[in-house]
């Protein structure tokens, strides 16, 4: 089971001002997810890891239903005041069990929770097998730069002439990494690029288009913090098709 | 035009030095690659950046034609006179240059020099359309992760405890990179991992799998300077093959 962190009360209290204020979210991932997303008028549409279920609003406005999936109760609590309609159904659930799902998805969204997932290769393949022929999976995650080193003390250095660098580490070594985010703690998975592509690939779904996002200056001026993503990328988003059969 | 470091005497005699011994080709990336062929009974295969021709001559013994391209007369001279056969064709040719080849390819190949490239949107649609139908297109290149930075001086840091770092900067920012590796100003092309993804993707070709090569232990007795490939990977593989037209 992947870890419910977004159940902890210190987290979701610093989570939830985090995304209140300008944020990396808003200014950075979500405009490059928008862009890359497909045409959903009466569309089928899971989201997993929906979280407080604003983009399943959004999709349920031209969609025909929106199955919207969270392991996080206090996270659903909000979905269902903030963000519900008739046609979305919040589920309290693992991704680890989206197969229990009715599937027949036009569109598989999925906004910065795959790093949790402990199983990328069966999640994979269960996107596959929930989604129609033709239909699209489309995520975003951490970047594997960001997520390899296990030591995340300091992890930007200066040298003598004032350049910026970002401290990359444990490439190879896949696995969980312990990350401080509002609490102690925090288990991320990394995972190398070329496994991400392996996978989608072997699930059977065809990768049409990667991006990881890179800030303007208006979102740097808002969000100063932002210039970073110059030196290093924080995302990566992949858009996939599964393939249709030929007749 | 791409560079042509390989015709600098200084450049080249470094270079052949460097492959005599142990090195990264052929204890990490060449293995990598071996693994991923498809089979070559009777096929055409096109080796782009053929080098020596060490890869063309191996291809041949149950190919039925290879073109080996490169930029270098210094190489190609080698590769004649080394490894040659009589169904092995030697181009000294840019590799922007390769849809004046007669195509129809079950297999293109690249090792190691398509970070030399300057249109690689352009070179992916040159091997989509030199590839037969089904055809794979297999490459090399230098990971991006190690490609990024400007300033290549004392990559490594070492934090309190000991553990080294790699440095990583400008990854957003795409273009040339000046290295010196033998001699000054060897230029190498930095791309994003994602642009190279949606470049593939862009021209047609379908990706199958992707490898960033992890030393074994053997490997890294022969050679200790391979064991920071466990750090950050200096190499990334692609896959993909060319669709098949529905019928």
């Amino acid at each position: 089971m992947s870890q419910n962190i977004f159940d902890d009360p210190t987290f979701f209290e610093g989570y939830r001002q985090l995304r209140e204020g300008a944020n990396f979210n808003d200014l950075l991932e979500q405009p490059a997810m928008n862009a890359l997303l497909p045409p959903l008028d009466g569309a089928r549409v899971l989201d997993i890891g929906c979280g407080y279920g604003r983009n399943c609003l959004a999709f349920s406005e031209v969609a025909q239903h929106v199955d919207g999936v969270d392991i996080s109760v206090r996270m659903l609590n909000v979905a269902r005041k903030e963000n519900c309609a008739g046609n979305i159904s919040y589920h309290e659930m693992d991704m680890a069990d989206i197969s229990t799902l009715p599937g027949s998805y036009d569109l598989i969204y999925s906004s910065l929770a795959f790093h949790y997932c402990l199983d990328f290769p069966r999640l994979m393949k269960d996107c596959h097998d929930l989604l129609k022929e033709g239909g699209v999976l489309l995520f975003s995650q951490e970047n594997p730069i960001t997520t390899c080193a296990r030591n995340t003390d300091n992890r930007y250095v200066r040298d003598e002439e004032g350049n910026t660098f970002f401290k990359v580490a444990d490439y190879q070594d896949e696995g969980e990494r312990h990350v401080r985010w509002f609490v102690d703690d925090v288990v991320h998975q990394h995972r190398k690029f070329s496994s991400i592509v392996h996978d989608i690939a072997s699930a059977g779904l065809i990768l049409t288009d990667c991006v990881e996002p890179c800030p303007d200056k208006s979102a740097i001026k808002k969000l100063p913090g932002l210039a970073r993503e110059l030196i290093k990328p924080s995302f990566i988003i992949f858009k996939c098709i599964r393939k249709e059969t030929t007749k």
